[in-house]
């Protein structure tokens, strides 16, 4: 049989969170709670302050996205909230929120900004957290959330490396915005947050957006479908 | 902490279901075997081959649900076949295959077809298994299960219950076809089916369009996104 | 074909949430704009601690709680982040903060404290938002919550409800603590949130504590089983 | 906006599921009614015979794995059959019937049996489709599909190379059993399957059982927990 072992929290009486009793944590501020959860320490105050830029960047991005979509529409379906947000959830796959792990993980690689360069042009793909739909130049995002680091004095080495990134694309005539998936890759990275939480912190600032829109549809007809069309033979 | 115990099925050597040996569930056919596991028992023939009208009737139904919309939409947001069908199955909630089961209970209680009626009319609501968008006299499907529920001395108190629920409705004037919902109710009771494992029964006859439009939403571009109109302030 | 239409947001150049520049809602903290997304205006500097108070109580509570084993077993099962979260979102369901949301309904309706627990003891049913499992008299995290509430000016007519059922339980020699999720419908109603968001709210405090428990279950051994006994035929 | 188009079937008046009627659909077994449903035609008598060995293989295996686990545990959160048969299925990750994929995929690449062998010990890695945690020299499951394979004329070229694969690990010292994820990715790989249906093969083998224990779960206590060690600070 399984063992189960934590050193997250306890429940019950004297329940803890990371060491912190549960009543302490009720004094922190949401997101000082949820870098304690997730990290292991109380943020900084400038720690804090940055992580509520990122996390307030995701909040919410209108219809324009798979998680909005299936959020409301498996809530369409006769469901309750907490269904119909894990159907928002499950769409946050790998094209849909995972550049910017990926780009974590090349930032805090050894890999040089040349030598990343290099690689993916080679196998011709597209390095995360570059190149934006609508953005061509710059994803004022992304540059709100650089200076926000600048002025808190986080931004360091990640940030340098993504930007040097970026240059060496424009050296070579490619011309890319910074999107906000590398702006996030480049600001936690510089904060010290491992690659695998990457994703679980966007999904943590998605998650109030997909209640929201889940709570729209309750008032909406149920049942969505689709006006597809059928080329089978 | 809790205790795990089941009159399922065992794993390991010697594994069974329901008492019978993996190896002889194998020589079942799986409409055989899903009964096995969902009933403890195995079915005669004509349970099997009333068993496979219901499960075939409902194995597909194109872009038309919330189901299929989802569980492409879960996959266009970068994610393999199991979290893609489990999006799919979450949209299936009391609008969307519910009525079969509240169909069920229904006919399955002690209230007669005359007590049924004037219950729903009172209360302005609709009787579940009556009524169809698209068929306005007779749903095929349902008139295709009821003559091969009678071919197979399957049809009984059931069956008759919500025909006279539908010929109630008809001397007051609301003249509704019988649907697949109603149909399927009908036979499942018939087959002394608890209406607990309706909607569980609709799953498992829904699965497979599910897997196969993941499969064919794969070779589509990623990232779905409507074309919402905000009418925010 | 469905129509997509919100008020909560929008995507691309210009995108807002709730009419507020996404650049903007980026220095709100994260809390603020939770707010923002879920009642449409940015809170009250005092509404904003009371919320941080909510969605800190939330963050997490260990192994003691299905939503943390369904989302640690999913991730055993070889899965991604979001895969395993929404995991565990899907197990909270109305045995799993569902007694939030319906203590919420009950203060925010028209019966009075003495109707409502003659109802609740005629219908021998479990009054939601009173008693606990471990805290006989007092839940701490309760008495903080209303504490905050009083001190903030925000203790208004729901917290004195729920405060008077208990006292009325208490004349009928039932004494029972207010536990957490009471203490949380009492200060949500106060804020005016609608009952609809409850277990929204719950969701949205609780998703960080999953993160944490899915990113700790990557370091274990993968496949949980559970040494169940098999006591069928 | 992204555009819906199907080969798989139609909804409404008329509706087909790849170009047959649903009323001739009805008249299929259920194996039958899956097989056209993923492949666009109907099975043989034999390929049908041989994909009910498959599917019955797969119906239930117990307490012992994570994704019955993940079912009953959202279900005890107080959740319909539906949201839970949904978290089960979310559990089937690549540790969890992924290893009859990436079989299928090895089977069907261009890969000889000594090259794909070499590949992997090189690797350090475990061949997918051997080796159990029970059955030392042979899973009786696998043998009882071979021998069905060979008896219906459907064992060809990728039962041969798994075969092939077992003797050349065999001949090197390491002696396992072809377990029943090698015997399905044999099976399925001469019945001409694409490997990316593999695991959703899986999945409509195991609803039924998933079905089974939700439906079993309702009549347990509510709200599991596990006696978890809290390790932290």
């Amino acid at each position: 049989m399984t063992e189960w072992v934590t050193e997250i929290s306890s429940s019950g009486k004297d329940s803890v969170i990371r060491g912190v009793p549960l009543e302490e944590v009720m004094d922190l501020s949401f997101t000082e709670a949820i870098w304690l959860t997730l990290t292991g320490e109380k943020p900084t105050e400038k720690e804090e302050e940055m992580f509520n830029v990122v996390l307030s960047s995701c909040v919410d991005h209108g219809l324009g996205s798979p998680s909005t979509i299936s959020a409301r529409t498996v809530q369409s379906g006769g469901n309750p909230m907490n269904t119909s947000v894990a159907g928002g959830i499950l769409a946050q796959g790998e094209s849909h929120g995972g550049a910017g792990e990926e780009c974590m993980r090349l930032l805090q690689s050894d890999k040089s900004a040349e030598e990343i360069v290099d690689e993916y042009l080679e196998n011709g793909e597209r390095i995360p957290g570059l190149g934006h739909r609508v953005y061509e130049e710059k994803d004022p995002r992304t540059e709100k959330m650089f200076e926000k680091a600048e002025e808190l004095g986080i931004a360091g080495e990640h940030i340098s490396k993504i930007k040097e990134i970026q240059k060496i694309m424009a050296d070579r005539k490619l011309r890319l915005a910074l999107n906000v998936d590398g702006g996030i890759a480049g600001v936690m990275s510089d904060l010290e947050i491992e690659p695998e939480l990457g994703k679980g912190i966007f999904i943590i600032g998605r998650v109030p957006g997909l209640v929201a829109h889940v709570r729209e549809e309750m008032d909406e007809k149920p049942f969505r479908r689709e006006d597809g069309v059928y080329k089978g033979k």
